[in-house]
């Protein structure tokens, strides 16, 4: 993976996380994708942090969840980041790269197993359980929760959004202020106040 | 528009709203979308409250918004509201009526006038301004920012999202709770406990 110069939003962002640092709630965002059916879908995710020297999201999710099958159809997705104690939102659009168990790409590799060693022990339990919507097989999931493992088990997945477009919108100035961000093929960006 | 008993998950929602209710963004949402294009889009938008004696759910937007043009290839959305006080999410999925200036059902009509009626000043300046997403014309903006029109210009739209499928996530418990409630043609609701 080349590196990128660190996109004209990432400013921003790291403003927003800063300020909105007392909500724990700051570490989480919506992520939609579309269905193989072709509607969307939309739930809360944590944000891990942005890759160095990249400019992409690391979130994490099991492999037998259905964002997986959505992003097998479809590999954008949108994030929403509502920063609530500012009054701000980002929406940043772009391809998912799922990096599971049998990637071949070292970076990535190792990408994905620093992520499975940052989780808390309650995070990887997850991972270990029962399959995400299946009917609840509550003594699985008890058993489950005071599991751990070294490795990352085959169920755990990174995933990484690297954005084409960000859509920068503050509520709180009258009349409010949006910017969008648009990534270039040459990795370039420019920006544009647009109305909001 | 024919009444239903109201879904099992609306008690629900109904407890989520008044234990978050000291949070002045637990009025927020995110509303997924199908862009033309295949992609997906997510952005924020305010929850106006649920028709009265029915199940959907009430939002506004701008005819010239670009989730328009996203329902009218793709009527379907997902909701995701997360309640971050108590830590639970519901997402709500199903097909959103557009309601515009040119509607003819006078229920419809009257809904959209009423949601009209219901915004605050600002909330109506945002329908008397210029194209949303367009370059930024700051004149139009602050002129704007002062006006209020009686009757609902043609701008403003009435979005009503009727679901058919309702998870619920509750992140507190050990384990995690996990409820999906699905709708069926009947208009009947079953509901099942699944792995979180």
């Amino acid at each position: 993976m080349d590196t990128h110069p660190l996109a004209p939003w990432r400013g921003l962002v790291a403003r927003a996380q800063h300020r909105n640092r007392s909500k724990r709630h700051t570490r989480y965002l919506q992520l939609a994708t579309v269905r193989p059916d072709g509607t969307p879908a939309n739930r809360t995710v944590v944000f891990r942090g942005f890759v160095d020297e990249r400019n992409d999201l690391r979130m994490v999710t099991d492999r037998r969840s259905q964002k997986i099958d959505d992003l097998a159809h479809q590999p954008w997705a949108e994030a929403c980041w509502y920063f609530t104690k500012t009054r701000e939102q980002f929406r940043l659009r772009g391809p998912v790269r799922v990096v599971t168990a049998s990637v071949a790409d070292e970076a990535a590799k190792a990408l994905r197993d620093q992520a499975w060693q940052a989780l808390s022990q309650s995070g990887q339990a997850a991972f270990l359980g029962p399959c995400p919507g299946d009917a609840r097989q509550e003594a699985a999931l008890r058993e489950a929760a005071g599991a751990h493992a070294e490795q990352a088990p085959d169920t755990f997945c990174l995933l990484l959004l690297h954005p084409w477009q960000v859509d920068h919108l503050e509520l709180r100035p009258t009349p409010q202020a949006r910017t969008v961000f648009a990534r270039h093929e040459d990795g370039t960006w420019t920006q544009e106040a647009v109305n909001p």
